[in-house]
């Protein structure tokens, strides 16, 4: 019953360009294993380097949002998409951001009753209806948004991070993109 | 942030009735701790009383569905219903039964990507319906189940677990029922 | 055209347990006839112990809403859910006990529109909560049915009315449990 | 708590143009009394003219279709719609018309649970497929009508009623139209 | 790839009834082609009359509402049903009767962001409501009108424009009634 | 009532990094102005980099499906997003790529009434899923899409389509994002 990685082509490491090499094992040697989306998205080096570049340009960058916050917009969002590899992925990294070994699967069942402050209920509010309803956000939106705190700027990631994530549940949806094992456990204790 | 255990009184254990707390006695000294559906449903002596029958005549009764196949049933569903302390509580039951610390997550976040076989996906297809649009179940369901060699008792086992974890995540979510936070680590090594 | 009373096996009489004989009598006693839930679930004799114990502990016991209050919480939610069994045979309940030939009907078809009073409109636009998104609720909906003057234990009698039937709709769903043809004219004139 | 008819205003049947006050007095004589529908909208004649009409063309003609099945389309869509008047009114004429105390209340709930042909299964699977979600009725659609005995002329008759009564349910709700007490309990012995 | 313009039959102008053919050459005259509408509901001559007496009695008559505010309505509901007959040629007249070439697009793809005033968005608020969720309807969207200055008679107008479209969107969709390609380009310079 | 390009900054141009200006003048040179979809993303020049360069990856390499039929994809996935800016823009570029003034228009309002090839009715109905219900994807759509004739890679091509512009709906819908008024004309004649 177990699954291949992915529905699609994992290429071999020595066959990959230069820096996809580079950055997977800049990865691994952090990390301590190559977190499976660095493989799966590797058959496509374009697209690769622009996920990685887009994506460490909303969650690794300097802003209003905690790191932890972040990855509450994406376990939330990726929960509503029932996107499997990025709960259980960044479920891990915000159990580790957030030193905090329950919040994840509170947000991941339900961010309404999760352990978390009235502003961060607001931006998740906000995140979901990003993911799910994109199109009926107009100024009231904002406004209850200004009203918690956060900045114009704030709002953008917010709005950035859960549409970057719409694509990535996607794409992992689409490509069956299985979750290394390693993080299941990751953060817990 | 913290949360009580329910929106509804929790009375405490020396005002109760003698069965009701030598149940309790009863799931402790086997746990270590009190489940908190057992204090939350704990002002109401009769609804507590039949509720646990309830559980205990689909739950704990020999059948054609293993024990762990029945706490699939009950996470897969609850997730479908958001609830916070089903999926938490009942995920950690899942994995203590199926010996699996990573089934209970693949489940809860989308059963369909889940490392299970394809009788196990028939049987989550079917209860997913059950949770979710009881009124168009009709002769193509039970003949998907019986070519998955499902009987008759299994598909009515199905259905009550679903059907009894539909009223049991409406308790839960309406009161605010939080999980004990020994259910987050439980069978996960 | 006709159909059984129910997919699933019925006993017979004769060979019931003891207690669940008792009940079976004492019913038709009352009512004339023997409802077919009571026979739909007979083949499960724990089950059904448990089904009625907590039914009546919820529609039998004195409290802050009247029974035809319950009943109209039953029909609205029970044809959300669209349960051939729930809406006809507690339309005829509801008809008997709220001495009116008409409100059944008009809270199956479209509660927002029946001749009920405000408080019982929020009543059911909380119970229809329950049933249909029991995830979002929180302070608000607490907040709205205390200004309509229900208490902390009439909040509860609603939700958990709604979510017995949202089991018991499952059930009769998935069995195609038939009403009993004396429902359909019952309380009219 | 009782209601007005409508919304809307109610003219005098002695301001009303000939025609229509001919009409009204017709349908008063042959049923007994003016059912709400005439009155509410007779403030605009154009459009009273034109809908009755309309309902005529459809309900009233010879056709593949019986006046029953006709009536079962209107009950089935009205009750998706949620249309107090319609399906109160309809539901009484297709009491009537089919001469059976049941049918009525069986389609309003779930027509897949009512005594009816698998031909009319086919006919309303369509017909709520055309109130709920026209646009991706295709081919296929046809193909089982067709596969089910109905003729071209037939589908267009069913797709029509469905369609007219989505417009009528519309109208009826948003005036909040009253059904005359007369139709609740006819045809019901 | 061509489609026909109706998956029903289209009758020899010449075989059709008198006032049919007489009302199709006036409109030919006027407009410079016989819009495809006028074909495809030919084959039933009495719907055909009803039809246009209706759609008539609601467009072209005085009244509260612009003849292009009733266009906003009719392409943002029927974009709503996905109706490509609808929406191509009535994106056409509102173009034409707006003297505007974006406002049509704008309204069928998302009225929320188009370039309307807030009495306009209220307006069409109201009717996607109608098209959509017309058995919430209640007070509350009445007092909405009103505050942006609608009348009651323009409240009507504005849901049974919102309803015949209703009827005509699925009349359209199930015959796969084509737009004239004249519409396309109608009213963009 | 006329809106700014989008609710956040917008920088002068000259104020932009070097890399920025520079493509935006290419673009500007090339279309004969300058799409505001690079002035309303320039406040963020990482993200500006990497949503262009995934842009490009995606929809101007050589591959299975023609440009026209990228378009396509675009044009369907970002109407059900109700995505004004993409809608407008692409529809625009649909024209042109495909040199057909009308498929735009149809694939906005109802992909399933275009006149279309079998196959691309397959592709949009992949699109349509990955777009809505991503979860959902297993064997069965990419059996139907090997059927048609897509390869592996064209698969990938068209989940990663439909992927990125979910992002980029939701970020347009967010933003308020307009089109330029040229969009709307092109490729019309």
């Amino acid at each position: 019953m177990s699954h291949p990685i992915s529905r699609f082509p994992i290429p071999a490491l020595a066959e990959l360009p230069e820096d996809l090499r580079t950055r997977i094992e800049q990865v691994q040697a952090k990390a301590g294993f190559i977190p499976n989306v660095f493989l799966a998205l590797a058959h496509r080096p374009d697209e690769f380097r622009a996920f990685f570049a887009y994506h460490d340009a909303l969650m690794e960058k300097p802003g209003g949002l905690s790191k932890a916050e972040r990855e509450m917009i994406v376990v939330t969002t990726s929960s509503a998409n029932q996107c499997h590899y990025c709960v259980i992925a960044h479920g891990a990294i915000l159990r580790v951001r957030a030193k905090n070994p329950h919040l994840a699967d509170q947000v991941a069942v339900n961010y309404r009753k999760a352990d978390i402050t009235p502003r961060q209920r607001a931006m998740l509010d906000f995140a979901l209806k990003v993911a799910l309803q994109p199109y009926v956000i107009g100024d009231a939106e904002f406004e209850t948004l200004k009203t918690h705190g956060f900045s114009q700027d704030d709002t953008w990631d917010i709005a950035a991070i859960a549409a970057f994530f719409a694509m990535s549940n996607r794409l992992a949806n689409v490509s069956d993109m299985r979750p290394n094992d390693e993080f299941y456990a990751l953060g817990r204790s």
